[in-house]
């Protein structure tokens, strides 16, 4: 028995050094790491910032070039409808599912959008996120929990907000999910 | 030229009837479809709607019961951390990742949820899904838009919501996203 | 119990109703389906017929030339490696990971691969797939089975063939690995 | 413009610093890792060591209650029909999508598969496995490369192979499809 045993466990001994170190083989590699989730959450913050100091230089015309380079670089319009619930919008424009609906929301200006005045001209001095969880689905990844906008005057803005990002064929992560609201307040 | 020409579409026309019908393939299928998408949000609201049920006619204990048991099926808890953020929640309890927690705000009645006064016990006589737009990525799917809850009298709330379901290995959705909240109010 | 045993009912009867037909939302599918799947079976062995008939219609200049059209459409060599190991190649190229393995493959003529003929230019007048079965994972899918090609002497050879196929951004299916073999002839 | 200049970075830099370290963030993760690809590799090759060892300490129940059980945990037949085309099998049972044509492969003795002498009872001694390439499609992965197999005599057999694998609910990579074949012998 004792024999036999050994030689039950000797082949799995060989076979723990079988396997070669191949850390170089070609690889294709789709899914979402958490490392790439963070920075696609670091880049719309600093994206906000970058559109906000474009107008305070340039105006709304430069807020509204850059605004349409990051929505055309960071959200998924070119597959399809976005799903996009923004913080401040209503019915029964509530959800922008076009690039047009996220545009005017960023800078304003677009007379079919009436009530935008633009949340990223609001003079924004920091933006930060807080996760509560995250989920990754493979080729998806999903975020949710606080950010927080900081005014001019000091004041911290807290939104809850939800991100889902999808993986181009370029290997860039893309918003095809998001749903920003204001904190409940009860009466 | 002509002859070279009938000599290139010849072997299209063999190749097109080439394929035999095989609708009857051993088939593992993983992906979502819209039809599952529109059953799992249907499921939602008769479950909802039935919790209150169990409430009215066995009191809490039984709507408690009946939610852990749509939770287990429909949520994917047991998968990790759930980015659920209900409607009615307030900081520090906003965000609901652990069953508990969901279990708290559907019917109350936990010491360590104590703001939670139960959503499914309000007597909610209708639940009706709009959706604004649906994005399915493959394994994962995400709908966006509004969830309108008819009260015993008659008022009608709406809320705009995000849900994002995976699938199980058994085939069934399961929610791993869900943020909801009220319509911005501009004052 | 008779009433509460109605009241438990009656919720559930109204939200039956509740979910509006909704086939027209906006919607994005990165889903694979089975139709996708038989559709992009059917067109690799229209594409090789037809690089056939471009051979024998122009030569190889010709042949060459659609079947670098084709690799750049059929095949995700602009994603990364394909996993791709054609039915007749030997070491040391038996795995084409680079779309000019692919193109020598099917075509011949690179001093590179100096052992390859071209597959295509073998005056297949038929190509039939039969699966065993196929596997659908969300945003991958994946058959295995036989494929029959019909010579110009109206021999069949038939091979082994796994398929697995990714969606590009452009919704347009593409082989990530193809592994083909001749059936084991035991000696 | 110096000044708008300065305006312009200034959010960036404060931007750079606003994401707080969240290593801990509550996280599932459904995607596949390069890691745990190579360690499903390595499981297979150890399995097949300690089914043969299984078989010379305990004979030919040992092994098929041991294969019984390395089937269950890395192929995914629970799931469904598994794409699996073993190295040795001939038609008209080439293709095992079922539990039973796989485990009649490894170990033998099912009348049902009367060519089958169980691939796993050769007293193979090391098993390695060498990729060309690996795709990563997120919640699927697929290797191809050559897998060595050494005999008792110190012979090398060598076969081409590609496996993909899906990740279950509990988190384990399992086999969705697997097609191995003997190199191509030119005659």
């Amino acid at each position: 028995m004792k024999k036999s045993l050994s030689l039950f466990v000797l082949p799995a001994v060989l076979a723990a050094a079988a396997l070669p170190a191949q850390a170089d083989v070609p690889l294709a590699n789709r899914a979402i790491t958490q490392a790439e989730v963070l920075a696609a959450q670091n880049g719309w913050c600093k994206a906000l910032l970058d559109i906000g100091a474009a107008n305070a230089s340039g105006g709304q015309a430069a807020a509204k070039a850059l605004a349409e380079k990051v929505i055309d670089t960071a959200y998924g319009y070119q597959m399809g409808p976005v799903l996009f619930k923004p913080t401040l919008t209503v019915a029964p424009q509530t959800f922008r599912t076009t690039k047009a609906g996220a545009l005017a929301y960023f800078v304003g200006g677009d007379a079919a959008f009436p009530k935008d005045d633009g949340f990223a001209l609001k003079g924004w001095t920091r933006c930060e996120v807080s996760n509560s969880a995250i989920f990754i689905a493979g080729d998806s990844a999903s975020t949710q929990g606080n950010v927080s906008f900081t005014g001019k005057d000091g004041k911290v803005t807290t939104v809850d907000k939800t991100w889902s990002y999808v993986k181009d064929d370029a290997g860039r992560l893309r918003i095809v999910v998001h749903h920003s609201s204001l904190p409940y307040a009860p009466r």
